[in-house]
């Protein structure tokens, strides 16, 4: 029985700092160690989209960079954001596993049930989450893809129509697919989860409870992480413009 | 922070005691919690095709049906044969999450590399992990199976040629997949697994600890198992023979 | 031209003698030899789920032991459950071609259409039906899995009621699938398929002739069974508990 | 126990008569009934590759054409041809079962083996296999695909150099792919097949003697065939030029 | 840049030479340099299932056969019909690229939009789409395969209601798919494309005109065509009967 | 016959003008219309992963941004790396067509060839030409996947020795994956494809000039782009941080 309390870094690649609340809340009530919460300060105040994402994806980098060459040591990343922004990239750069939430939660989605249903915010995001699901291998498992068209923005807020109008899209996809479990397709969503879960007498998955889990996991083995061919640290080289400062970090 | 403290089932579905306690002691090495270690009273002595496996089955799901009328309450079982066999069957049985040392194995390898390469026993075995990489979404991530042609049952003995044979057939496996990462196709090589990594530099994943360390990710997220359509609780009827006295312990 | 006389040695992985009475009747139906019919003496009435199938495996390959060890030569076996339970570890321990009635039906149903609609007893079995059309590459021939919701046991009775509920299950299946095939989901509905056929006016195939007829086309080619890799006779090994006998009459 | 005698209009869809009687005397060894042999008056002498194949379709077509509207009547037709040419257009014009001698050989190989190795003609033709595989959903069980780049008509000659380069081509091919059954890719290696078997000491399948045994257990059952969608009879419409007289004979 | 002036050969499979001159009218709208349009001597007046293509392909690759060995130069042949049908065939006797306007318009589909509808004629030839967006890798990129019902020759009128069935077709299948943009399923709706793309006002490809832009683009490249394996020239050989003078011509 | 002349903008996400002046002057010497060519102002010199790609994209982004808000109407974009970084994000923000070269000199292959061997620049940026290969549909044409192990800036320089390296690289790709023809993995590789192509006399395809062929091609069609679901324009909101400018340019 190892002693072992892992510190785990999760990283919101979006500039709300509302909204990290809400996510290291999640975090902390199923970790066995340390959480550490960090909010990306370039980028959108929400991810809504492929060029939301590209454009949060170096203030994101920057934080992991400056946790790197800092003086805590972490034993794993989570970028808590459902389209898993910067997850190659951040393997790259880190010393330690990296998981998105949407990687998390489709793979702790797999381990409770066999097919299961996501929901996420507005409809413009699926083929991000179509394009993970296959990335991941679970395409197979997952029984739908369901969009319940309120903003990521909507899940700062504490109004209960917001969790009102999330159980009927949950409600509506477990019907639609015949399906039996939700992941829900959004870090924002994570404090609702498990009143969902109770509402609907159904496991109801969240990426951030996940990936806190999973990367614990994983730290508890001991196993290093792989550090070659697409994973190896970044070449060395010039960066010009705005963040030309990462390439004096990195060296 | 939780203080939950977990107690995982094993179960090794051959017959032999000795393979039961190396499994024992690599699972205890990274739990956070209990190991219940169980060894069917059913079956081959080793599990090295699809008769040995189907044979070996019912052994397994008595030890689970017995688990679950008993009077000490688990938090997940874990299946400790590399062909995972009988894991649908247990999922219908039980009531807390069921993993198979492949899945986990496959599981974690994929959140330590983008590739890994198994080695395993016999030849004749390969069909099976095949099939199960397909099940669990793994063939992307799998970069080749390699068979070391030492049975089962050598892992059993503590002679220093088992350990070479592997370590060799491991070696040969990552050069001629150009992959990084190591899975062990079989739970009596959990024990190698450790000094495996060590010589070769790389992540050499053992399915055993694995599964003990995601089952307790799954238990520390609180998250139900889903019990519905494949894996309701199996229908109540009349068994005849062998195991005629299952049908009354689960009435 | 052949003046060959195959005999097919069939195979009721239930202990339902009634079953194996209706499964014998079709069988000889379209038999150009013998039919040797045989029932399980362990496990489960009917099989309805993963559970089922697993109690009753070992008492099929029970049965085909001892026709191998037997006075009688056969030409084939064929497992007569929609689920081809045991179909792996049938193939190690026969000398013989081996077919379950799942992949009989599929493969018949491929020559006569492109596209068939499946339809089975209870819709908690589709799972397994799923994974057989993957298994033998018919996912992209099958328009559709359908249930009737009907047990098992229910095609034991010449009850009207129950080829009523499936003669809508089926039209149901055809319009929804848009195909012009039907694939009864289970070795029950057998002695139905003729009738239905009639009604619908529409291909209806039934996996125990189909089997029957594609087992002695193999007899009648002369082709010997791949006995090589996983299809090799298991590894002699000693067998604790309830099937400890099958290791004697292996050896 | 039927009594049935099924005849089998087996088509050389290239004009070679000499390739054709090859063709004869293999469908007849294997069959429990007639055999109706025939051999395409249009294109050329014999198809290796896709202009070869396009050519010689029509005069495929028109054998069947007048077949069905002859006084003997058929219970299936086999396209003697390893590329399967016509296969879709004959399905429309047919009123029994056609298959193609690849269809039936890989039918046939995954009923005796897990995994087969093509071994056929000219490496040209490669793509054409390899697109059956995919339409015939066996991909999977097919471990590579090889030439013994000996043209089609070597096979007409009994010139004992020819049966050496096929049996070190199937020798190079199972050792290449680890496989352990070997499926010829040309109606012409059809009477080669016994031989060839005998000398490897592995099933070695051929597609004329899979087909007509395969066709006669589809006759066996009597299902009618699948006649809707894109297997309906032609749409009657004026023909122009070279097969204009096919109008006339199918109105 | 290039001033290039390319001459692109568009071939109209079936023997109508009014839907032949409303595809000309469209290849010219959008070309940059000279339309060669020819029409098939040999075949149905319209192509609407396996049969008519497979009748139809000799009478197309004379014509292919014919423009090689003319005097005019061209850069590129267009099939004209949906099903492609022949193309394989006529890129062995072509020795510059050829493509058919399925082919082109999934191209071009997939540059404008992430997924697109396809509305063709008969519902019958539904398969012959299916297997072609497969065979070009673009099943991901369809939304859906629609019919219209109205046979092919129908798109020769100028009716209006012909227009109207299409439209309604259109909108439909947009709204079923939830996608935005459609492609015709037939040459000879070509030049309804551009009148139904402004009733829509999303994206309505269609295949003779994607085809010509494309087939220029490659020529503007100045690219050669692979000429090896299966895209090398037919083999010399003997053909007997209907285009025997194919051989001849060939040679 | 159309009489438009197109007008293209090429960019290069990296920031090193000397690769854009050769990516220019490939683009120019196929152009039917007008090259725009600009340099990314942020980022690394070379793209040689995912972190290079992550950083570089905004930069990327805000080029077309600006071109969009710009006084020069462009008819298409080209991104002119490639891993095609930020395509799906650039579809966002282009009221016109976006291509990135390796998508372009895919769709290219696929249009002269059966099968294509990809030679990029180092092994460590496989991994993202094989996401690419499946996000385009080409796995199956492609043979083989290569790296020559030179960094991209190597290209910049006319040292005889690269081309040399490169030249046997693709030698040895061909020979290997038995295809004849050559994409070419990198931009910067741009202006070595002709005289690669007729030292090895058989295709070498270079996605910059096939870009431009592709992007002006959809443009003489006429066709719009699809604008809804995730190529609709982003959703405005505030972006703090190094791209705050973006958020004003884009309302």
């Amino acid at each position: 029985m190892t002693s072992h309390t892992p510190t785990i870094c999760v990283i919101n690649p979006n500039t709300s700092t509302a909204m990290s609340e809400g996510i290291a809340t999640s975090a902390r009530r199923v970790s066995r160690g340390e959480i550490l919460m960090h909010t990306s300060r370039h980028g959108p105040a929400s991810l809504e989209g492929h060029f939301d994402e590209a454009i949060a994806v170096p203030g994101l980098l920057e934080r992991i960079i400056e946790t790197e060459n800092g003086d805590t040591r972490v034993n794993g990343y989570l970028i808590a954001c459902f389209g898993d922004p910067g997850l190659a990239a951040a393997r790259e750069v880190a010393s330690v596993p990296v998981m998105g939430v949407a990687e998390a939660g489709m793979q702790m989605a797999a381990m409770v049930a066999r097919r299961f249903s996501v929901v996420t915010t507005l409809g413009r995001t699926l083929p991000i989450a179509e394009r993970l699901l296959h990335e991941y291998g679970k395409r197979e498992q997952c029984a739908g893809l369901h969009a319940c068209e309120l903003p990521v923005a909507a899940f700062e807020s504490e109004d209960d129509s917001v969790y009102e109008t999330l159980l009927a899209a949950c409600r509506e996809a477990l019907k639609t697919d015949g399906s039996d479990t939700v992941l829900l397709g959004c870090a924002g969503m994570s404090e609702l989860a498990e009143r969902l879960g109770q509402a609907l007498g159904v496991p109801v998955i969240d990426g951030v409870t996940a990936g806190v889990a999973l990367l614990e996991a994983v730290s508890a083995t001991g196993y290093p992480v792989s550090k070659h061919n697409d994973r190896a640290v970044p070449i060395a080289k010039p960066i010009r413009g705005a963040f030309e400062h990462l390439s004096r970090s990195m060296s």
